[in-house]
C-alpha cells in the first residue's frame, strides 16, 4: 500500500483523457495532473526542446512525492522517456509501450496504421516497439500535425467540416493501407474518436494511448503493492498559462465538471 | 546616424514577413532576428505568459546593444507593448499602431475587417487605436485560431483546401460585414495572402502589419537621423527550438535564401 499520489503531465490538456481512465479505474487514488499549457504545443518541437520541458514537469510533480508519474503524453514518452527514467528513480509509465503492445495484440492481418504528433513519429519510437514484439506487423505511419491545434481549440465534434477535412486528408493513406487497427499515438486524439471512427470504418480498432498508459499503470501498481487504500481520491490541476482558458475546455476532456481549483505554475522555474 | 543593429522577433516564423520589408527598404542595416520557435504559439495563450515571453525576447535581443526593437508579433503588439515600452529606455516598434492608421487612411465605406490571434482580437487594441484615429470606423473582429499552426506547418499555398476551407470560415462574417480593407494583425498571416484575397475578392485592400511595422520604423530611425550609413547590411536569425526546422520554412517566409547560420538560444535563461 502506498497512499501517495500519482502524478501525471501533458503538454496540455490531452493527457486529461489519461486522468479520466485512471479516475475511472483506480477511483481511491489521489492525482496530481499538470498541463504545460504555457508551451503547448510539443509535437512540433524538436527533440533536446522536448526532454528540457519534460525534465521540468516531472521536477515540477516531483514537489508532491508521488509513487509513480504517468507521462500522458505520447511526444514526450516517444522522444524523452528514457531520460526521464535514467534520471529519477521512481516508476514513469509512458503510452508508447502499452500502445504498441495493445495494437499487435490487436490486429489480425498484421496491419496497423499509427498516427501522433510530428516528434513522436519522427522518433520511430512506436514502430521500434511494435517491430520488437511482433517482426511481422507492417505499420503505416502518418505525423497529424493539425489534429493538437483543432483539439486544443475545441474543434472535435463530429460535423465539424475543418476537422472531417484534415481526418480524411491525414488518415486517406492508412484507410488505403487495409489496416484493421489505429494507434492514436496522441492523448489529444481520442477527442477526435468520433470523426475518426466514422471515416475508418466500423471494422478498424482504435487504440486510446491515453486509456491503455492508464491501465498499464494500474496492472503495474497493483502487482507491486503500491495502490492506495482510499474509499474516494480526488485530483488536483496545474497549468503553465491561464487558468480560466484551460477550465473551460477541461471539463470537456474530463467527461464531467472540473473538480477543485485548478492552479497556474511558472513552470520555467523547475 | 547609428550604425548598432535594429532587434526584429516574433514567436515564431511570422515575423520574417517584417524582416524582408525591413532588408528591402533599409538594405544598410544590420538586423538580429529572434523567433521563439520553442513556445510557438504565443496567440493562444493568457496574457501573462505572453508578457512574460515578451519580457525575455526583449532581453535578448538588448545583449546586442540595438539602437531599436521592432516588435514583429500582433499579439505582443497588442498585449504588452505598453509594459516593454516601460521597462526599456530604447524605440520599440510594433505592428498595432502603424496597422490601425494604415486601414484608417485605407478605408472609403468606414468598414473594416480586422483578424487576429485569440489574445490579439481578445485584448481590443486594434479597436481602441482605430476608434482613437476615426470614431467613424466600424470594425467587424474575427479571432483566427487556426492559421498560424497552417502557416507554421506550411499550409499556406494556394489550392489548400483545408487551409481555403479555414479562410471561408473565420472570414465570411466579415464579407458578409462589406469591409472595403481588411487588417492581417498577425504577421503569420501575409504568407495566406493569396488565399485570403481570392476569398475576399480584389477590392478588398489587404493590410500587411508587418510591412507598415517595418515602414513605420523606417520612417521614424530616419526622421531621427539614426539609420545606419552602410553599403549593405546582413542579418542574424536565432530561435528557440530546432535550427533545421526554422531552416526550412524561413526561405520561403522571406522569399530568398535564408543567409548565413541559425543559432539556437535557450530563452528561459533570459
Amino acid at each position: 500500500m502506498d497512499q501517495r499520489p500519482i502524478g501525471v503531465f501533458d503538454s496540455g490538456l490531452g493527457g486529461l483523457t489519461a486522468l479520466r481512465e485512471l479516475r475511472r479505474i483506480l477511483p481511491g487514488e489521489e492525482l496530481v495532473y499538470f498541463g504545460d499549457t504555457g508551451r503547448v504545443p510539443y509535437g512540433t518541437k524538436g527533440k533536446e526542446t522536448i526532454l528540457h520541458y519534460a525534465c521540468q514537469d516531472v521536477s515540477f510533480l516531483r514537489t508532491f512525492d508521488p509513487k509513480a508519474i504517468v507521462v500522458a503524453c505520447g511526444t514526450v514518452s516517444a522522444n524523452a522517456l528514457e531520460e526521464l527514467q535514467r534520471e529519477n528513480d521512481l516508476p514513469i509509465f509512458a503510452v508508447v509501450t502499452p500502445a504498441a503492445r495493445a495494437a499487435v495484440e490487436s490486429t489480425r492481418n498484421k496491419r496497423v496504421g499509427l498516427i501522433g504528433t510530428s516528434a513522436s513519429i519522427r522518433s520511430g519510437a512506436y514502430e521500434r516497439e511494435m517491430a520488437r514484439l511482433d517482426p511481422g506487423v507492417r505499420v503505416t505511419a502518418r505525423a497529424c500535425p493539425l489534429f493538437v491545434p483543432l483539439v486544443e481549440n475545441g474543434r472535435f465534434r463530429p460535423g465539424d467540416r475543418v476537422a472531417e477535412l484534415v481526418v480524411e486528408e491525414y488518415l486517406t493513406p492508412i484507410k488505403d493501407a487495409g489496416v484493421d487497427t489505429l494507434v492514436l499515438g496522441c492523448t489529444h486524439y481520442p477527442l477526435l474518436m468520433d470523426t475518426v471512427r466514422s471515416f475508418m470504418g466500423p471494422n478498424v480498432t482504435l487504440i486510446d494511448t491515453g486509456a491503455v498508459c492508464a491501465n498499464h499503470a494500474a496492472d503495474t501498481l497493483r502487482e507491486r503493492g503500491l495502490l492506495a487504500q482510499r474509499e474516494k481520491g480526488s485530483y488536483r490541476c496545474f497549468v503553465s498559462d491561464s487558468i480560466e482558458d484551460f477550465t473551460h475546455l477541461a471539463s470537456i476532456f474530463l467527461g464531467e465538471p472540473l473538480e477543485g481549483e485548478v492552479e497556474r505554475v511558472e513552470i520555467w522555474r523547475y
